[in-house]
């Protein structure tokens, strides 16, 4: 039998080793397609699948890096028939059997991993007015198979947004939908939050209001990741929903605009969100980059800015990169208008997308949304999983 | 009556306005202290407390920055018998009425905050011997006023750690408490969870073995800021909790170590959690520092480290400072230990006091913990908020 991985994958066995050298504290595998792989001793070591090293109902390490012999040593190396790697390590005396897939997926100067999650592609009105599906639109009468939700998942994550239409027009169709993908974070606003005009309200989305392209929570540290909507009502006359992909104005101003794409990537700006019961404040620039220099959150709730302060010059920056930047947000090139349906439910990857909404009139009709938000991560994890259980299956 | 200000807040006047002019875009107000404060045109007239501009409920702005006039002009000013400004802007013809407390408080180049968060202050266990009183522990009979409330909140903000002794054991006895700070964060783990001995387990944290100082969910993005810990029942034999104040740790490095410590701020290190219905990643450096350089978060899941791609000496490079990380974590002179007893509630700042627990004899006794995790902010907004409050009466 194959040796234990020490994780809950599978691991496709496309090449096998040849030959194995023990040098300069490493382990070298040759392949039977000439390539060659360098595993250090502590690294091959700290991920030995045995029981001692790995709880093997958690699959979790039990050890740390300092509970290791400062001086490790392999004593001897043996291929497997089955082409399972064993080892024994000194001075514990262990042997270990490492499964030839896992140890190949995990060449440490040539990983292969078993799934990478689909890229984000920017969007721009006219950039998809080719296309008749945007935004990726799905049945709610196919989301229920797992193939289907996979590919409204990887819609969501690639484009910022995806549909689902025909949904049952029940309160709870939305958490039967979110739930497969993983827990909703709570704000303030609570778990589940009715958007729809409210008296006593403690937000501008509760107004009949227009606003502008935005995204949701600009106070919080972790901006939440996405945001659904399901439309329980919409009869009233306006109250279309707005979309602009915010990765798509940032690189348009990166590309033109490069002192402001400076003052928005790096300058940071208050945001405060104050109610009677909360007090909300985060100061970060409006776009934030990675360690690649790639968009991570597009911070954009426009009425939450606190007064800003700083010198003359800072200030007179700031407003010109705001103007700019809703220049393009709201600009007929790159935004998407279409009113929501009864039975409609929208994801929304609120670190990217900017969602925003037609004014209507309070007196005719309702509009009825209902939305939660989630990570990023909540959404990544599932599509690993689906695709791992499709591997399985496959196997 | 003074004007409505743009948030909740209560503003006093300790000075009033005694002179203003208008020139080069700006409104300059002199004080009667002899201080001066510059409002350029546009700051100025996007926070009018008007109800066009600032919505009168929800006290969010109704506007953006491109819905204003492209020239503004100030045509006349004057200061009110209360000490008020009011100015009259064109070509909008539009009065408004500022509240001095306000503008002084948000003048751009001096603003005086009504609230500021306590400083965080880092610590080891020898830094602390001298002190009876570390971690900060109050009494559960006092917690329910404002005050005692108040002094745990910023006791946790500060030193990242802070007990609540003497309450009713009681499954609800941590909501009871952690529902007045604000929403908690679910996670794959549940919204509460219970920390005891699970045989089909998903965790290391469910089982007997000693943890070394740990923080947790290093996988989340935003790994929680907070956790709270209630003890239910702690008779076995060891189970001790152990704190380290990676604040404390980091810094040492910093000072000490240079070369670690732009490892563990500049390296990104993978991590992962796979279980059988989640799989979550993420690759961000051990430790994550804001644009100042100070630490925001300290990630140090140990045993949930990803393997590691890169070259054989980013690798090195990757054990010695882990070793070195280690060393510092679980050395005595940063740790404390000590046995949570029955009705114990111990808040950590899960960004940046790590814990742990020595082993237990899983044979005799029951160690029963609820646990769950929040945000940062939620602590801080309600810092704000209990403040505000102590304000408003005391006005």
């Amino acid at each position: 039998m194959l040796p234990d991985v020490p994780d809950f994958d599978i691991y496709a066995i496309d090449h096998l080793p040849e030959n194995l050298i023990v040098a300069d504290q490493r382990l070298i595998i040759t392949w039977d397609d000439g390539k060659i792989s360098h595993y250090p001793f502590v690294w091959l070591r700290e991920y030995s699948p045995d029981a001692g090293t790995f709880n093997d109902i958690t699959r979790e390490q039990n050890i740390a890096v300092t509970d290791l012999p400062d001086e490790l040593n392999i004593s001897s190396t043996e291929i497997g028939a089955d082409g399972s790697v064993i080892v024994n390590w000194q001075p514990e005396n262990l042997d270990s059997r490492y499964h030839p897939g896992w140890l190949r997926a995990h060449c440490p100067s040539n990983p292969k991993p078993n799934f990478e999650l689909p890229k984000r592609t920017p969007w721009t009105a006219t950039r998809t007015a080719t296309s008749q599906a945007f935004p990726p639109t799905f049945s709610g009468a196919l989301i229920n198979t797992d193939k289907e939700f996979s590919e409204w998942l990887g819609a969501l994550h690639s484009s910022g947004v995806a549909v689902i239409t025909d949904l049952p027009i029940a309160p709870e169709a939305l958490e039967k939908v979110v739930d497969r993908i993983g827990p909703i974070r709570t704000s303030n606003f609570g778990r589940i939050f009715d958007v729809e005009l409210k008296a006593e309200t403690n937000s501008n989305a509760y107004t009949s209001q227009p606003l502008r392209a935005h995204t949701d929570l600009a106070t919080r540290e972790y901006q939440p990741g996405l945001q659904f909507f399901f439309c329980m009502e919409n009869s009233v006359s306006g109250g279309e929903t707005i979309l602009t992909d915010g990765l798509a104005v940032a690189e348009k101003i990166r590309t033109d605009h490069p002192d402001e794409y400076a003052f928005l990537t790096e300058q940071p700006i208050p945001f405060v969100n104050t109610d009677r019961d909360s007090e909300y404040r985060y100061e970060v620039p409006i776009l934030e980059t990675d360690h690649h220099g790639d968009i991570t959150t597009v911070r954009f709730t426009y009425w939450l800015r606190a007064p800003m302060t700083g010198d003359l010059a800072t200030l007179d920056s700031l407003y010109s990169a705001l103007r700019l930047f809703h220049h393009y947000a709201d600009h007929e090139d790159y935004q998407l208008r279409f009113p929501l349906k009864p039975g409609d439910l929208i994801g929304v990857d609120n670190r990217r997308v900017l969602h925003g909404r037609t004014g209507f009139s309070p007196d005719v009709g309702h509009r009825w949304l209902r939305g939660c938000y989630m990570e990023r991560e909540e959404l990544e994890s599932r599509l690993r999983v689906l695709d791992r259980q499709r591997r399985f299956r496959s196997a």
